[in-house]
């Protein structure tokens, strides 16, 4: 991706030993990617969006209709992820083949960061060129194997973190965009978008999550955090909006119990969207069903 | 505060030119930051627990209450603080003697990264030594004056930047800790605890933040985001409980409007919460009213 993008503007690549191993990582990278048909990043401009929320029901989506689905999870700071789709507690498998990774709900393959963690309270306080160093080793380590769908949920924001992985990842199908509805969030996902162009990754669509709460008692809905941001980005970088998922409490209670809200809720609102979200993915990626 | 951490498990200082340069900007921090009586550091272990908006709604109580106040915002991922604060569009004043900061609602002085990008959609895609380097240099211009408090905004997580920016703060009051109420989150907020420890700064107290949702209609308190990270939090660090703030749509809407909500709307649940840690927090500092 790197030798893409100009060199006075653009991200630069990071600082590895040297060029010759940078380049044989990136070989080993492209070879441990290269049985899988597609790969999506998960992108936001800002933490808290729910990312990993949509990625992980996405991916417990995918699987239910029959894909093979791997989810390579980045974010240092907490491991939602591993606890959504059933992997926390799992380990990494190292052999001389490479690192396996673990398996969750559905069985979606799972290379979580959190499994790198002595336990789940250490703060990781890695120093950047370290972790860079790390991110880029695992990714050409990990035997994935043949896969339809592999996601890949990056650190928020448009950082030294979500640009090294995204600069290192091969042929990337597309990125889709989680907001919320408030302006203030809208800025910074545009700048998620603007972080794709640079990087030449094309924008799949936007998908506004927390978008409304629906009473259960009474029926009112309330926008809580805003109104628009979703429509508002879709337009103004001509793709799709997605879907709009709602604030619901079950998608909290089964996170905290270890499942996506499409498994344990799968006639819930939140199911639907998340269903129809996956229709609207596969149109674009031209997938035949 | 680098010295006082242990070699082997605690952080270390940022690559700087040469420890003579190093302590050279380390006595102008502590020079620009000696008229100031309380500084505060906000911090989350994860991104969108709604950090921002509550360092800039208390920062507006304290002014409210007669207090001098500055904020200085280190989320290079997005303008929220500057929009909330009211200083968005105003520029830093660069002096032979320093950098004045904007002047925002009730007088609050506030120094933004959001200042420091060509526009609000620009991603800032910088390499993390030139970041630091910028922050520390940054920290080491501001001319702040005489300040009641000094809340630092930390960009979200444990990771580099706030590390960073916290070991580079002298003699904090404390921190405050916010978190919302599921339980993946309190795992991720646990670790800005740890992360206090390790860097020996005061743990005053947690804020749940997006608590519950009361349903305008028909008075259903609805609890979105699951329940009881804050008390758990609070209870396992041996701290306060700070307060809980409701989900609330004012909070969003005020803040598209570049207020906070105590401001723009005083009477609200939002509003009296915020007041309450703000007594809670000057009970905990023991400043005299």
């Amino acid at each position: 991706m790197s030798e893409q993008t100009s060199a006075d503007s653009g991200p630069r690549a990071p600082a590895l030993p040297s060029p010759h191993i940078q380049q044989e990582i990136s070989n080993r990278i492209q070879e441990r990617l290269s049985k899988i048909r597609h790969k999506i990043i998960v992108l936001s401009g800002k933490g808290g969006v729910g990312k990993s929320t949509v990625t992980a029901n996405l991916a417990a989506v995918l699987a239910k209709r029959g894909y093979s689905v791997g989810v390579f999870d980045y974010d240092f700071h907490g491991p939602a992820m591993a606890r959504m789709l059933g992997v926390l507690g799992q380990t990494l498998q190292a052999f001389p083949l490479g690192i396996f990774p673990a398996t969750g709900v559905l069985g979606i393959k799972v290379v979580s960061l959190a499994f790198l963690l002595p336990d789940e309270k250490t703060p990781v306080i890695w120093r950047g060129p370290l972790k860079a160093k790390a991110l880029v080793e695992l990714m050409s380590s990990v035997v994935w194997g043949e896969l339809d769908f592999l996601l890949f949920d990056l650190p928020p924001g448009t950082g030294d973190e979500a640009l090294n992985i995204a600069q290192n990842i091969p042929e990337v199908d597309g990125a889709i965009v989680v907001t919320i509805p408030s302006v203030v969030s809208a800025v910074a996902v545009e700048k998620s978008a603007e972080f794709c162009k640079q990087l030449n990754i094309p924008l799949l669509g936007v998908v506004e999550n927390m978008s409304y709460f629906k009473c259960p008692r009474c029926g009112l809905v309330a926008e809580i955090f805003g109104h628009g941001a979703g429509e508002k980005i879709a337009e103004e970088e001509g793709v799709r909006l997605l879907g709009r998922l709602p604030l619901d409490p079950d998608v909290a209670r089964c996170m905290d119990e270890g499942k996506p809200v499409v498994i344990c809720k799968p006639e819930s609102e939140s199911a639907r969207a998340l269903e129809e979200i996956v229709e609207a993915l596969l149109d674009l990626l031209s997938v035949s069903r």
